[in-house]
């Protein structure tokens, strides 16, 4: 029963399966069910598969065996960094029917790495999707998370020109719009983009708790800052852990602008700080949304 | 033309006099005159004050020899900390009528000593709503700024009772929570809810602008932690020159947590960094809004 605006293939509608279906993995799901595509789904909780089923998202479920992923042109893999070599490893055998294979970690030079390690360099395109935020897991994902947001795609050495089109293509139809870029520039570029101000907001509620201070007691800026704070500790230990040698110089380097705004506030420096305050609104109002 | 709902003097309708329309004087004028105040009005720029005569905000501009101020029972200077002490000695001549003297800043222990050395602190109370955010001006301001939030009422040692409790009152109409507190625990206090997210957002775009990252590239999270950085160059020059002494210590524990943070990622330590991200999302958790 394919729909007029679905792509169809030998299988009826396009067949896309998602291993992990967490804010990504969920968000990706719902847009692509909702699009009419034939939604097979794993999650390592069975209590998020149900839910899923039962929300019409998923219109099969896999088993950690992956044995029946066979019928999928597209296998989107959305787990933490740590576990995507692992689950390459175990689907390998039962993906010779794809046309491509994704995963949405924030770290590509490991993705891509895992991808040749297991033999699946060829049809393998790491994407990196700009979207979330604090909330994780299954009931924080939502349809049209994407949508007018960035994904990065970073093909391996091997990547096939018609599987990096179709990466291309379904980030398109999630309104997302992709860039591509080698995975060592993506890697360094988003210790900053998106790593730096995850540390950022992590040390800051560390230093809140350990000065008794809630969250309630602060104003809407400061809920602001510390919105990333509550992010999925088990996601954030792991992009730590795999993107280290390049968010160690881009958290020394946050410290180094911390420790020149300390110094200008000890030795009450107003034209210190007010080149300071005025260089991050410069760079603020730059690109004010 | 007094309405029913306002309390009424001999002067018709209250009146209330707000000495700088920036994003708090100016939303604090736009609630009380929909309540019905008589609003008189100082801003230093002419087009400001324009503006908020012809939004019908103000009935009576100000020069800046405040020799009107006469009429007002309530005078509520909103200007940058660093300018109330001025703004104070050249209305206290003028206040004889005023039955409350208010400031807004964000630093209270300058506040207060700066109407004492003037002679007006029987009837000064230093108010702080923990309201706004990155947004300054007139531009910025609003109706209903304040509503559900804190604020922080330090009194002088010899504030009246009836300047003390007017000040509740007249937060209690913008629907504010007022709360009492002490000047020296105020400021403490705030230089890690309020002033500490203000240097940590700042820091954070200093590097992502010295590292060429526009804001543009940041995921929602990334423009979360960074709002802030647009804020008032002015404002926060003046509050950091002025709340050094508390915010100091602040920024060298935010810098602690960094290092440590940063060490647990140097060393690859995954039960530091779990440990780290942990004890933030139970933070965060524990008053998410």
């Amino acid at each position: 029963m394919a729909r007029a605006d679905v792509p169809t293939t030998m299988y009826g509608a396009e067949t896309v399966a998602i291993l992990g279906l967490g804010l990504v993995g969920g968000s990706i799901a719902r847009d692509l069910s909702a699009l009419g595509y034939h939604v097979l789904a794993y999650d390592r909780d069975a209590a998020t598969l149900d839910a899923a089923c039962a929300a019409g998202v998923v219109d099969e479920r896999l088993d950690a065996s992956f044995t029946r992923l066979g019928g999928a042109e597209i296998v989107i893999i959305a787990v933490p960094v740590s576990s995507l070599r692992d689950v390459l490893a175990a689907a390998r055998l039962y993906v010779a029917n794809a046309r491509l294979i994704m995963d949405v970690g924030s770290t590509k030079r490991s993705a891509i790495a895992a991808a040749e390690s297991v033999g699946l360099g060829d049809r393998f395109v790491g994407s990196h999707p700009m979207a979330g935020g604090h909330r994780s897991g299954w009931p924080a994902s939502r349809r049209g998370l994407f949508a007018g947001g960035t994904v990065y795609l970073c093909p391996t050495k091997t990547t096939r020109g018609d599987s990096l089109e179709l990466a291309c293509q379904i980030w398109s139809r999630l309104e997302a719009n992709p860039h591509e870029i080698d995975a060592e520039t993506h890697d360094r570029r988003v210790a900053y983009a998106s790593h730096l101000p995850q540390a950022a907001s992590t040390a800051l509620a560390l230093t809140l708790a350990e000065a008794g201070v809630t969250r309630q007691e602060l104003g809407p800026g400061g809920h602001d800052v510390t919105r990333l704070a509550g992010s999925s500790v088990e996601m954030w230990t792991a992009i730590a852990l795999d993107n280290s040698d390049a968010l160690v110089p881009a958290v020394t380097a946050l410290e180094s602008r911390l420790a020149q705004l300390r110094r200008a506030i000890e030795r009450s420096d107003r034209e210190a700080l007010r080149d300071l305050f005025g260089a991050s609104r410069a760079w603020a109002d730059k690109n004010d949304l």
